[in-house]
């Protein structure tokens, strides 16, 4: 498999290329669209051809790069169905799969951070989005975030899977790169509360301010990144 | 195998925790001062204990961790002969292996970027400092640089290994994480050249600004990091 981590540093966000083999069929993970010349230069450098490109959910710090990858590349996007956005080619469900070549992603509805929050997973690593992050959660204090859904996300999926189960978020602000469910069952205090009630009450308290590209994001996002011309 | 790359977002450093087995040895590889802390609770979370922390060479641009992990873990700290460093315990030289229970590393002389730059070579994988960047190449115009020297270590030792060897470089500035020996022999702009003549003659053309922290950094790293107190 050819796997590759791309990190933006202006919104700390993990972008993820997946593809079986060279000369075969590649998968985006959560694209930030200031950095689409570069993911469209790696492809052809590692010579595969983007047919995928998806979103985990709605971001609200920076915009997608769904629209401009299927502009320059005619690949098929695809979000989750309780996004509810028209602009992607598909909107898949918990139990579908994503498929490159004979890569398939198993799709997970994980709500919480969002209602529109999906995780993908193969047998050895799950993308969590902003459900799970390395030693922290997202937070669920705007589009229709939940934390007693981000609870049952959480304890009741995520954390199910193996232990050894590599996890890779959809951002890391501490220069983390990589985590296993385990690591995050034992040292991720959001996780340590002991009840579901005090997970709610715990992300009640963040008390955090909106993200500084919210206001633009969002409706940008919902168009696939595609902003109306000027 | 236990692998980390961790990312320090001050000075663009990655940092390289590995370890055969949990509850075995590790090593750190590249570690930056500030983020001690951080690698001794990872190293905990991780249940492994640190034996050896290394540095490929004299970093200009941070300061390195080896002497806080001495003080706080115990560790063996080693840098290169050529580094002429008294405050290690270890001076390692080309030929040699890097040890951790049953994970040996080869130790390669990669002069160029300084006269004290080495890499660390597992058998499918290469930490190569600032030797080998992805897409780029470290600067050659201080610390008895030498672009020649460079090539040499490139052209000569590098670029030779098989064309999968994963490249871990001990910078990225464009949020890539890891490239292949055949990816960059392809696409890296550096070694498109054609000579060794041209080679040099590109990089005495590159006109950098010494590093911000240079002046802090360099008479830091050549105590380990302990700076004197004021």
């Amino acid at each position: 498999m050819i796997f590759r981590q791309l990190f933006d540093h202006k919104s700390s966000t993990y972008t993820y290329l997946l593809a079986e083999r060279a000369g075969g069929e590649a998968l985006l993970i959560d694209p930030v669209d200031e950095n689409t010349d570069q993911y469209v230069r790696l492809l052809n450098a590692l010579d595969v051809k983007l047919v995928l490109a998806v979103d985990t959910h709605i971001h609200a710090d920076h915009v997608t790069a769904l629209g401009s990858l299927a502009a320059k590349t005619d690949c098929v996007t695809a979000m989750g169905e309780a996004s509810g956005v028209e602009c992607v080619s598909v909107r898949f469900s918990e139990g579908e799969k994503l498929r490159v070549d004979n890569l398939h992603l198993d799709i997970l509805y994980t709500p919480g951070h969002t209602d529109d929050s999906y995780s993908f997973l193969l047998p050895d690593r799950v993308f969590t989005g902003d459900t799970l992050l390395i030693r922290g959660t997202g937070r669920t204090d705007f589009q229709n975030g939940d934390p007693a859904a981000q609870y049952d996300s959480l304890f009741g999926k995520l954390l199910t899977l193996p232990s050894d189960t590599f996890v890779y978020p959809a951002h890391d602000y501490n220069g983390m790169t990589v985590s296993t469910i385990g690591e995050e069952l034992r040292h991720n205090p959001r996780l340590q509360v002991g009840s579901r009630q005090a997970y709610i009450e715990q992300m009640n308290a963040l008390d955090l301010k909106d993200p500084e590209l919210m206001d633009i994001a969002v409706p940008a996002n919902r168009c696939c990144g595609i902003r109306a011309a000027a």
